[in-house]
């Protein structure tokens, strides 16, 4: 149950929810970034919609960088790898999409991400959420891994009827339609800076 | 009936019209562009020939920039990224071209493409605009999705016949022969400089 | 019969004559440029041969563009963009070498071509031109399209005798040795510098 | 029984274990670096895994450097080869990780991997050290090549039962969740300056 | 018999020889060169070991610039393009290597090829000529091209043997051990400056 | 028997030994380098092995240019090229390491191999010199080529029982660790700073 908690102590890691051949499972998101090249390295053996889909999180990310309290310029002349581990599994599909944002949007803003927060959910260039499959298994992942709050697509919101009463008991839903609000939902606020008496 | 208006709020996004397995479809181009590199960025699962298509509507945009009122200095060391989801479906064909150029026209000019307009034509290299296959199924999907005008090539006009009346009765149709005429259609009026009493 | 004239009425398109499957066809390689890069963006679903002759082509100009009436400079740190439609029709072949060089060569003098000239011809690196096959078929095409003026290889001199008498009255035939005789046929006179009375 | 002293004499190579078809069997990752160009270069016949998990390796050193007692700009402008010989086997799967970080911090650092010390483990962007496969055989290989010291995942710590216990008794087990671990139990101390008499 | 002659009237182009499926041919090396870049681009549809023998051609020349009259710097920032037409015709093998490193010195020193001559052999990076098959049919092909002098490599003396003897009559061959002897034979002298009175 | 000493005459050619289909051969390895760009082309249709084996070799030299009494800036903004001979026969496989490493400290240290030796033997990232296949073969080769010096990886030792006592009388064995010893016999010496009596 503490794993979520610690794998996203630090800004860049971001909790996900997958199918799996055997159900659902939570994945985690690296994010770091370099200076120089303004390369995307891509790791997790990832499928090629996975690896646009990680493009994608990076362009929307930065098109909007404003709308998400990030400098324009964070981006210039820098490069981020994006990792899913575990290293030799594959990975495929869309549904990453919002996890790798936010990954790289708690990276940047050195907002860590909520570690009771799990999400799922398509991102397009605009940073809108498309909906994803696999709702119900995926939901039962978190549930199993602990978590208490899924974000998941506004038009996703039907397919909470499949996931069974007690275990929508225990869970907080967030559908949304947009990155801004996946990440109003699953970053940490920023740290205030500490007053300090003169 | 609301989805295109939401999409293309923002500068950036043209509304396509494409034909599927199973009848027309609508589809949604997103442009993004960030400064460094000229480089051109394609997801969305394009196939090869949709790919060049993305390149010729670059070329085209950039090729004729003073005609469609874009500054040449504007695409200098800046690259540009075309998205066209949903992200997990393969997509691929010339018909998107004029979709794809006029997104990043409505991106570099700041005026949003009109929410009521979908478009469906091949782009050449010089702004020529071609004729395309499946007119009857995407004006259908057009019609369905709430769209109001529908951009078509010249040389589709004859096509039209096998659109059912009542569907020509609640729609207007625009034959155009050049990408001019397209953006004529599709964008937006430039926002009026405001003025200011002194 | 007005498509030829319309497509080369800017600098930067030639009208090439090409075999298909079920006879010859008229095709247009259009031409563009732009700052940065040195690259060469090929489009139109083109064979490895075709691309390589486009190599050739933008080679064959650069290597001699004093002969052609070109300032060397004109190529350093600028890209070439080549496209061929229709965009989803494979092509490919040597023949279209003296196309894409006229091309290249009109977009870079600003003459454009002459709307009543089709072409055919492979062009070497040193501007030769070197003979084709199914020039009987290219020739009905061209004529069919309302063509007037055929550039040929010399060495297809004699293949005309297959061309129907009828065809060959309605049509001036222009064997050629080099891309320079192809240019002086095939562009339009560079424009005068107008007199300007003081 | 000499062999991994020799070969981690100098800074920038780490002991690793592999398992193989048939059984265990110790490699050794080298690691060396030269100015210009940050790349990465990978040889030894890696498989697309393993070659991810150098990628990782370095992103994970690079990213949190200052926490493992670098300066961040020493990989600035700078590219490294990792290579695992023999050069003609293939090699694959991600649980080198943690000896191509522990071979690329040894050769930042100045200080050699201690000559004793074996490890398997992935490694991911965080530096964190998930499970491997094969524990058992790799420990046996590792016992038979003389290695006193083993570094293995702190998730492995049940497959230690596998363990024969006459091999256990002879070894010393360091269970470790982070690549901060691995390195205080890897590499030699760094050389003291040596006090100078004035 | 004049081809050879119109063909290597320009510095730039050598005159090979090649076996094909059905005898031997004459092949023409045409070479270019542009500022910028330090590439080499290939056509004319080369196999892997013919695109290899370009790279050994011009590195080889390079490397000895001195030796062959070259200035040294006469190669930085600066690409170089290598053609053999026919341009849709396959072609393979080592055997073109001294008419690249020809077209290459003859472009760069600005000395046309001696229009007599042909030639056939590996290049060495080193400049070693080694020995190619196919002598007797490479022979007739220059013989029946009107050529009179066979550039050979030293080790295919031998193979002359097997020339019919009004063949050799009428021919010179010129075994060859270095580039050096190649360039010696193949190149026309340089011109000579012009005497000016003052 | 005069080959190998005419091959090596100049710097930067080593001699190697391989195991061919019907026995064992001698192969030249040749270098060469020219300013700018730090890539390493290689030439004459190297398998995957081999080539990461060239740039085993380049970075093994590298790392380590000071012990082989090399600058270190030698290499900085310089290319390389590693060519083996005959270009159009595949080779493959680690056991030239030693002898490409030979031929780029031969090229850079201006001193020639020694046309006495042969050698053979993989080499790693540190200067290692690991064991080959096909001794016996490699060395009746050498023999057979006039080569009377081989050197040889100190764990191949006791194949030399296999080599006929005859060939053993005739050639002196040199094992060795370290491409150190392999430099320390390959390398004629430096040519020593004439005295100049002032
Ligand atoms: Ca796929
Ligand atoms: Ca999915
Ligand atoms: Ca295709
Ligand atoms: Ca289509
Ligand atoms: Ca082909
Ligand atoms: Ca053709
Ligand atoms: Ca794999
Ligand atoms: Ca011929
Ligand atoms: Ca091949
Ligand atoms: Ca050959
Ligand atoms: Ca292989
Ligand atoms: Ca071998």
């Amino acid at each position: 149950f503490r794993e979520a908690a610690e794998r996203t102590a630090v800004p860049g890691v971001a909790t996900g929810l997958a199918v799996t051949g055997s159900g659902g499972d939570v994945l985690f998101v690296e994010a770091t970034s370099v200076p120089g090249g303004e390369k995307l390295v891509l790791t997790g053996q990832l499928g090629d919609v996975m690896k646009e889909s990680a493009q994608i999180a990076l362009s929307a990310v930065r098109a909007r960088a404003g709308e998400y309290g990030l400098e324009d310029d964070l981006f210039e002349n820098r490069s981020f790898h994006l990792h899913v581990p575990a290293g030799a599994i594959p990975k495929d599909g869309p549904s990453a999409g919002i996890t790798m944002a936010t990954a790289l949007a708690s990276l940047l803003t050195g907002r860590p991400v909520r570690h009771t927060v799990g999400m799922t959910g398509e991102v397009t260039l605009q940073g809108r959420v498309l909906p994803i499959g696999g709702l119900k298994q995926k939901v039962l992942a978190a549930h199993a891994a602990g978590l208490t709050d899924v974000v998941i697509p506004e038009r996703n919101r039907a397919d909470l009827d499949d996931v069974p009463q007690h275990v929508r008991d225990e869970m907080a839903f967030h559908p949304v339609m947009s990155l801004s609000e996946v990440l109003d939902v699953a970053l940490e606020p920023a740290a205030k800076p500490v007053d300090v008496a003169l």
